[in-house]
């Protein structure tokens, strides 16, 4: 029966016990009247059929799936894998399960994503767009599924979003290696369309400008956002012969790139380029090696995205939210512990 | 309509834009007999109104789901979320969504995930068991869901498993260090009920026999498989004056752990004391240090694994495979390039 995943009942039970499907809903909700040794054996008969209880299995009677969707790109990026879990964990406390989708950056995946949450009848998605154009996005509110974007947002589209405060990242980043005497700090962004990449950038040209120092466009790179290919842009700047004394990632990972790409050019000198990137996984992964990174609260963050969601779900007209929130300077320090600035 | 997930119909769009149904199905279908406006203005109209294909909504007729389940520890471990990436890619190709479940190492909620792959109806499970006991497992074989065990297996349990091959993992990780002229190797484990950590030991206890070299049981410690206690153990270690001059850790996120451990005790000396650890996530990751881990093609491995459930699924009743997958030494340098010995 149950390869046809037809439901183990109570009447199930009682047939392969002797018991009555009174005794057997006692015995399984635990009941004093029913004796520990009843209970126990019981409970193995109904495990070694396959029971289900009639609380765990509330979502197929119910309809709705307890189910969201979180759609981003690529899960084997150490901060978007935190940041799933941290998620997961905080939509489990609403008592629903996260289905997780990839887009790989790729709007054709994206378009894809969304059409298998809606198959899988998610209650909600929380989406981190790819942005190459408005489209999707487009098509997922036409589909009347709850959404919330996460952590990038479009200007002409009026969307719920949770996002980080991405001019201050890329401001704080660039004031830190300012006030410690670097002037040609490298900046190396992801795709224009995305809009934390622009955001960050923006943060960094106010940094210059309240120092009252130029912008030097040859020390600005649009690397692609998916990683893997910063040696081969590395090796070409410094093929240019651009002078930098520092450098500005999009992306931790990416900083981390970058700096296995100096160590092969100049060795241990590359210790004397700072690199500062965004997302501040050292916060949960325990890296061996000295870091500075811009981030922000994730469990804050998480909780918050989720919130937001559960309140669209359960008020579908409210007025849509924009929540910006706050973003610090992190050192991470394996010896001297973690600071934020 | 679309709110209440109610499909939008060829008839819907054909109402909509005064097409009859059959122009409406052969725009989309990109027949040649449409015009190129028609086709852009009725697939605009069908995306704003929330149109799927029947080839996309295919799994919403044919009953089947077309989606697996991974079952894991946690998805914010990189190695795992690298690991869940290479499987979701791999069902792709088969046509199948995955679905990604934690336990947390906890059996309870391996349990609660069981059961929601369950109510998602998923055509199958690749599970990596928690292992505590083996109650689990046996109440999923009482489902009838197929399922493959993955990087875990139970001896006194017939099911189909991939793993890697962990008593050589173990072995080969201390004939390295042992060839090097140490002989105090702390060996850092998990749970003793997990079966990868016993190999790891009985290679570790291999290496050191066929040597003639003595285990010395105050250099074996089993710790949590959760990674975020190694300072505390680490340091009560140091302060037993157990004496040990290089490290053997579980995974490489505890190795990481233990690094940074032992740079806050000797600081820059933590550099003399080399740590290996399982899983090579520097395959992947671009971290900037050198490191050895003990790893496999995890590529093959995530493929090989899909290939087994999906013939699970297709001959529920073929017999049981267990696949032990080779192991080598991975040595990582950001300089250097990567090696495999």
């Amino acid at each position: 029966m149950p390869s046809e995943k037809c439901r183990v009942t109570l009447k199930d039970i009682a047939n392969k016990t002797g018991y009555t499907v009174n005794t057997i809903s006692r015995a399984l909700n635990n009941k004093n009247d029913i004796s520990e040794q009843t209970k126990k054996y019981v409970k193995e008969v109904a495990d070694s059929m396959g029971y289900i209880n009639d609380s765990m299995a509330g979502s197929l009677r119910s309809g709705k799936t307890k189910t969201i969707a979180v759609i981003l790109s690529d899960i084997s990026n150490p901060h978007l894998a935190h940041q799933v879990k941290l998620i997961e964990l905080s939509a489990i406390e609403y008592g629903y399960n996260t289905i997780i989708l990839n887009t790989d950056e790729n709007s054709q995946y994206e378009r894809r994503a969304i059409i298998s949450a809606y198959e899988k009848r998610v209650d909600g998605i929380l989406i981190c767009p790819v942005q190459q154009s408005e489209d999707n996005i487009r098509f997922l509110q036409s589909m009347n599924i709850p959404f919330v974007l996460i952590g990038r947002y479009f200007k002409n589209l009026d969307a719920d979003a949770v996002l980080s405060d991405d001019i201050k990242a890329g401001y704080i980043a660039t004031k830190h290696l300012i006030d410690k005497g670097f002037r040609k700090i490298l900046f190396m962004s992801a795709q224009e369309y995305i809009s934390s990449a622009r955001e960050r950038l923006e943060g960094y040209t106010k940094a210059h400008n309240e120092a009252n120092l130029p912008i030097h466009n040859e020390l600005i790179h649009s690397t692609n956002v998916k990683t893997g290919n910063a040696k081969e842009i590395m090796d070409s700047i410094i093929q240019s012969n651009i002078n930098f004394d520092s450098v500005i990632a999009f992306s931790d990972m990416l900083a981390f790139e970058i700096k296995c790409a100096l160590m092969c050019v100049c060795g241990n000198e590359a210790d004397n380029i700072p690199i500062i990137g965004f997302d501040g996984v050292q916060s949960h992964l325990p890296l061996p090696f000295k870091y500075t990174s811009v981030g922000m609260d994730k469990d804050g963050w998480a909780k918050e995205s989720t919130k937001l969601l559960f309140e669209r779900i359960q008020y579908p007209t409210m007025h849509k939210k924009k929540i910006v929130r706050n973003v610090s300077l992190l050192n991470f320090d394996p010896v001297k512990g973690n600071d934020i600035t």
